[in-house]
């Protein structure tokens, strides 16, 4: 049975339709009918290849909501017809210390979705049952497909980083990561800060769950946040004022980095060392971090802002990330 | 009763003698008698006013041992006789949260020994009786007066990012600091890499502790060593490889900067956001953990190795220091 397509056969290229046969389905795999796939900022960039690590034809797409059609025989523990998600990761060696250890984001075979293996923007898509995730009846699949990426990029470090009631959070950017933060970060209690360098986004931000709006270029504005806050979230893949953010951090508080600069980090080590401050990334989320994320969305309503896009408008809806213009993430519908 | 120090009178002088009436003792003051006084890269910075804090007249020395003097009326758990050590702090406020959190290091309003106070360089020395730390029987004067600043600075993140038996440790920089973090991590039962420009230091280093000595200049030796360590401290106040440095860290690994470099840190964002790790600022060490530092160096013999000068040659001393001719700690003696 093909699978149909949309690839880029090479970088920085239109999608066009691609079809192609994924052989036999493996005994610990599943194989979803894609009924909504996101459109991560991540997409873009492994059609640009700008990290150096795509492979094409390049089928994207790892913010996937379906129904199981296919089962291996060692994945039983779905149903044909149950309704899952699948995020960027689609499997992992399961043996290693970090698999054994419940954080497979980090299993150096950990196999992404749509690198070296087919994504989401298709009618079907396959990956280890263990990924496929069953998606809470409270949330639709086309406001469930973002949660699978970008919900879980957001809520892994609140969960990793304890944030709770009264953290101070600061959230970096009002997009399709951050207007998930915001909520998330509403939902568990936290006093949320807004960082933009879109004024426009202030009301927007308020009403995803910020008690203030700080402009990332206002250096008066960032001043007085300085020295407030426990824990930011950096959710735009651009380079940032860091010193000026790690200026708000309180001793001890953490810059978490989601979204990948273009350029390196660059901060001054004074800083650092005084307030023993921290910078650490976060790479997407554990299976658990996944199930925990899409039940807790689920309680309390956090669901992403989309704009949905026919898969056969695939380039448009691509063009939307691309220049920024989505609020607050696109969704391609099969 | 006047004190007699060395000051330097502005920024980047020799230090010539300076005699100063310190005024009647505070209630909470402890006055000490110097016997020795570490030299620590620090008071270069500080003379030279590097991190803009310096206050002029400046008497250094924050790493000091010697005998109780004289006691204020509510500092009275220590004894006149008694031998303390004083190091970088002399002094916090005693009441916002992290000094009741016990991490004063991080209170800010923490009073540096030797900036805007008199340091150690001196005949006398002043200090909130609190931060004066009675000194175990089996160190020596002369060994322990490093150990207040250094010592500390490199024991207090081993503490905090949780070495022990088996932890993956990498020591950039062999020298007063590290040559400290090197036996520091072997007595924890750390599996200890050492980190340097210079192959002179290599057998030095494997005698301090270190199973294996990297040239930190050497790509194909640090790419030996990638993804293996849990944690780094850098103990250099130097521009490092970064980059290479985080390329040694396994998932989940922290670069912990003790150093003040003289420029921005600059990383690449992927690795970090990849492997989920982490670059950390520790500032000294709290009360506890310079107790608790003094406590474990006693019991498992880590001293430093150290070059002993009369306080009235500090000039000469000092210059060890900044041609990094010193192995591996200067101290001046009384």
């Amino acid at each position: 049975m093909a699978i149909n397509s949309y690839a880029a056969q090479s970088q920085g290229a239109k999608l066009t339709p691609h079809t192609f046969d994924p052989g036999r389905l493996g005994a610990s795999e599943v194989e979803v009918a894609v009924t909504h796939c996101g459109i991560c900022h991540s997409d873009v960039h492994l059609i640009d290849n700008d990290w150096g690590i795509s492979a094409f034809p390049l089928v994207p797409g790892h913010e996937v909501v379906g129904t199981v059609t296919a089962l291996g025989k060692s994945a039983q523990d779905l149903k044909i017809g149950q309704r899952v998600g699948i995020g960027w990761q689609a499997g992992s060696c399961m043996k290693c210390e970090w698999c054994k250890a419940g954080e497979e984001n980090l299993c150096s075979s950990a196999q992404p979705t749509c690198v070296g293996h087919a994504g989401g923007y298709a009618d079907k898509v396959r990956a280890d049952a263990r990924f496929a995730f069953p998606i809470p009846k409270a949330l639709s699949s086309a406001e469930a497909a973002p949660l699978m990426c970008a919900g879980a990029t957001v809520f892994t470090p609140l969960l990793d980083h304890k944030a709770r009631r009264g953290t101070k959070l600061g959230v970096v950017s009002v997009g399709g990561l951050g207007h998930l933060a915001l909520q998330f970060g509403r939902a568990l209690g936290c006093d949320v800060t807004a960082f933009s360098t879109s004024q426009s986004k202030a009301e927007e931000a308020r009403g995803f769950g910020a008690k203030r709006f700080i402009d990332l270029n206002n250096a008066d504005a960032m001043a007085t946040a300085a020295n407030s806050l426990d824990l930011i979230l950096t959710t735009a893949a651009a380079d940032l004022p860091w010193d000026a953010l790690i200026g708000t951090l309180r001793p001890r508080g953490t810059l978490c980095v989601l979204g990948i600069p273009e350029h390196s980090l660059s901060m001054m080590g004074f800083p650092l060392v005084a307030g023993n401050k921290k910078v650490v990334g976060s790479n997407t989320g554990s299976r658990k971090s996944i199930e925990k994320m899409l039940a807790f969305a689920a309680k309390h309503g956090v669901v992403p802002t989309i704009e949905k896009h026919p898969m056969s408008r695939v380039n448009e809806a691509l063009q939307t990330v691309r220049d920024k213009s989505v609020r607050f993430r696109a969704v391609l519908e099969a």
